[in-house]
């Protein structure tokens, strides 16, 4: 008998944006799986399930037994922080789950979140209000050509920037690059958020510049967003406009 | 006396996708603002409410209006679809709040939700599983020139590329110059998610490629995601991997 697995973005920590479609999944199922850091933030609604986590760098690992319990007639949720399609659960999973034949497959549902670069954005105010790039800063996945050759065309392209991932005590340089490449093209006061652990217990919310961004105060449970040209900041508040005539106004 | 006001993000328009802290900033307003279609979509939340609705198009005068109403005592809730600082109204509302002289100011809360491309990702599979780009193909406030030069660098630099706003009936041509943009860098048979209402009646989720895609099937209530030169699509689900190395599996 064949289970199913939902893939769930648990959105950024705090339970009043988990949606009521994650909440729903995450109750009916028979086995909750995840990253334990994640697993914590929801324990209360894990009472009487059985609960499996998994260390960070397991991702793989989480998707194939998550695949496997489900196969076998489980009713699987296995979470992500933010939402699971970005940098999250949903990609490693969707694609063992197209490796299996058809008639192996178990019922597969990705649920949406609210990512983190939304939560962030939102207690910065409205940085993404016009076009934007994201890119992950780690380079365990990725050569750092293509990410360095992202982070420049997205400068070069005046898209407001959103690095995921920017900062670890095994990779301390590539923000500080990254950083070097942005100021290339935008001037060292365009306007950066720093947000850490947002929506969460410890939550830290700065606005600086390009030219005074201190990468020391980054780490991975931080989110860098990076004006574009047109972006201000007054009051520790970000803004990047949609293109409307404000002078026009009366 | 001052009142407040919370820009809310409502989701895609399936109720279950808006969050409960939304949930909650509407259920506690006096007076909830937005364009009608919007407003329809959570119109069992509004009982009892001051319900003010907006025609398209007129979105400084709601962030005008929303301002004065919350600094003249009332709580307002002004919503968006998807998440309101995503080419929603959080950037307008943001704009006009920093104008204000502080003690002006009421007080201001940008509540985040579940953004159209992390809906329409979702019902794709996971094309959003690495680095990204965002688009709006609407140039009645952008200059096309800057949209092109956007959607150029994006790929070039090898980006999954989110089109918001992709088409309608004033602005047909916009999609298919974007589309011809982005096959100088990707072969016609990139993978290309189209999905029109995600999570509302009358859903239409659709997987083709940048040689097939079909501009006229695409309007406002449309996004469209194209795929990096990694996404794969099979069986009508679209995947753009973390990089995770599959084969190195047993």
């Amino acid at each position: 008998m064949k289970g199913s697995l939902a893939v769930v973005g648990i959105g950024p920590g705090e339970k009043r944006l988990l949606t009521p479609m994650g909440r729903r999944v995450l109750l009916q199922a028979t086995i909750v799986m995840g990253y334990r850091g994640y697993l914590d933030q929801i324990a209360s609604l894990l009472t009487k399930k059985e609960v499996v986590p998994f260390l960070i760098g397991q991702e793989l690992e989480r998707a194939e037994k998550a695949l496997a319990l489900a196969s076998h007639g489980q009713r699987v949720a296995l979470v992500s922080s933010g939402d699971a399609g970005i940098y999250g659960m949903a990609s490693p999973v969707l694609e063992l789950w197209l490796h299996l034949p058809t008639e192996q497959r178990p019922s597969l549902e990705i649920v949406p979140g609210v990512p983190a670069m939304v939560a962030c954005a939102a207690l910065l105010g409205a940085p993404l209000g016009n076009d934007f790039a994201v890119v992950s800063l780690s380079d365990l996945l990725t050569p750092w050509e293509v990410i360095s050759r992202r982070v420049e065309a997205a400068a070069q392209a005046d898209f407001v920037v959103v690095l995921y991932n920017p900062r670890s005590s095994r990779r301390p340089w590539q923000l500080a690059e990254a950083r070097r490449l942005l100021l290339r093209y935008r001037p060292p006061t365009t306007p950066v958020g720093v947000v850490r652990k947002a929506y969460r217990p410890g939550q830290a919310v700065t606005v600086t510049t390009l030219g005074e961004l201190d990468e020391r105060a980054v780490d991975m449970e931080t989110t860098v967003i990076v004006g574009s040209s047109v972006t201000w900041a007054r009051n520790g508040h970000m803004v990047t406009p949609r293109g409307y005539r404000l002078e026009a106004l009366p």
